[in-house]
């Protein structure tokens, strides 16, 4: 027979309200109940039913996290990132791929809040404003918009596209090209592009914006499109990529045209996942801070569940790492 | 006011026990009154709380999955297919990182216990037998074998290495070291290191295994590790890496010695994940069945819920992946 709360209770000598308040941290407990409380659990081998606990507190302690992705190593770092953050809580992390698929994310959203999860940090603008609305949990998305639906975390995408355009300018290019953008409103690309067009512009520099479908997205694989770009603008002496995976597969599409890097061509990516220090030569890249915006993503959910009110965007500042492709 | 289950018995017009069999799929229903029930929920706008579920039905549809780390390819891959396989049966997956720590392990294993989920994905082997033995859930470990502790997928470590001892002595390497090996019985190296060494002995090429610790695993760097065993051992012709990421790292060590690859020296990986592709050159390397060991891995877990009995070692093929380095 499982140990109940009744048990313990009666082996400490104290109210079962007692024993109930002690394991929710809830109210006034002197420092001597609570040891004693403690003793009898832990004599009794007392292993509260979380389950139980969440239908009284009418709120799991977990959160949901939905991503197009999980292999791409942006996706693995954020996961990552926000399970440390969410463990040093007490927070249990369930964790969704969606490939994308707004049918999908609609039914991952449905089953956390049937869950009674504490929160949902969404990877996605797909689902529409009123699907979101329509969910009793909070729901904070991360490098997406949704417009008027929710709140969001975002690295300042415009400045990384310029500080991008900045770096290759001052290096000596003259011909650049921006790689992975793709469809407007979908992928925080999109600021990315405007900074980094806006920067060439002003100082004279030719830029071709070279946009790409979602699907290069979910498979990760980008060579056809790299070596297109590259045939059609021989010239080219930067490329900005919109993520590292695309800037690895730059390097390679060079390396095959016999194209020096830095030399011949400078090379420039986006996030700073763990492959950009693992790649030949290592990617110079666009720092998000990845740690800073999984801290306050979950961070707002834990205010929301307060009652707090959180503002609609959050952004967070990028910055250059300058390695060996530029 | 939430739809209860009540609700829709009396919008159906059929008994509330009815009703829940529809939503567990339990004993027989004929298809008019199950389409009664159905039209009733939607109306009613009926969303089953999936708490109040797992307490009458006593298992979670979740399983829970603990690595040691997410950014880590391998471990972003298997989660990946961890996901696919699970979503594709309706379960739900929990994720735990607990960095190789013991305590950590033994407390996330207690958290799945008592949220009563259908089963552990354990990636590790530091959790002791009597730890394991005292969850009241199914655990399969997966790379990792605890003797007498529990069931375990795993690839063919033995195989692995001879594959790669044969491929690098048929391209005509001399002079073999091995990287990445751990102290023995904590990591699946050991047996690729066996491999590895058999082959060799048995070719009569001279071999090294170069031990390291845990912290370049738990970092990812391996960079100044490789390059002590390189300068301490300057006639290799020949690099097996008991990862691919360890395989990365040495393309970098070699191209900043001036080593050409594949001419000077060769390099072979492990694991035959997202990196190994995206390497300029990319990487040789030994495949794991990382979709069919997620499927087994899963499926192990609803069997020990059913009953059934599964065999404590199950052990999958791996296979040679020709790229660039050798």
């Amino acid at each position: 027979m499982a140990t109940t709360l009744k048990d313990v209770a009666r082996e400490a000598n104290v109210a079962v309200e007692t024993v109930s308040r002690v394991l929710n941290n809830r109210g006034y407990i002197s420092e001597k109940t609570r040891k004693k409380v403690n003793e009898a659990m832990e004599k009794l081998a007392y292993h509260p039913n979380t389950v139980a606990r969440t239908l009284s507190k009418g709120r799991a302690d977990a959160i949901g996290v939905i991503v197009p992705h999980i292999v791409h190593p942006y996706f693995a770092q954020m996961i990552s990132e926000i399970e440390k953050v969410a463990a040093g809580k007490n927070l249990s992390v369930f964790i969704s791929s969606s490939a994308g698929n707004n049918e999908r994310e609609k039914q991952i959203l449905e089953l956390c809040e049937n869950s009674q999860l504490a929160g949902v940090l969404l990877f996605s603008s797909n689902v529409r404003p009123e699907q979101v609305k329509a969910i009793n949990i909070p729901v904070v998305t991360i490098e997406r918009f949704i417009e008027g639906g929710t709140s969001c975390v975002l690295c300042d995408n415009y400045a990384g596209g310029s500080i991008a355009a900045e770096h290759l300018i001052k290096k000596g290019c003259k011909h650049l090209i921006m790689l992975g953008s793709v469809d407007r409103n979908a992928m925080p690309a999109d600021e990315r592009e405007d900074g980094f067009r806006d920067v060439c512009s002003a100082n004279g520099v030719s830029v071709n914006i070279i946009h790409n479908g979602m699907e290069s997205f979910q498979n990760m694989e980008y060579h056809k499109y790299i070596e297109k770009a590259l045939k059609e603008n021989p010239e080219t002496d930067g490329v900005f990529c919109s993520s590292d995976i695309i800037a690895a597969q730059t390097i390679q599409v060079c390396k095959k045209l016999g194209m020096d890097i830095p030399g011949r061509i400078k090379i420039i990516g986006f996030d700073d996942t763990m492959i950009a220090g693992n790649t030949t030569p290592m990617i110079t890249t666009i720092h998000q801070p990845i740690t800073e915006m999984a801290e306050l993503g979950v961070d707002m959910i834990l205010r929301e569940n307060n009652g707090q009110v959180v503002p609609e965007k959050n952004i967070l500042k990028v910055s250059l790492v300058e390695r060996e492709t530029t």
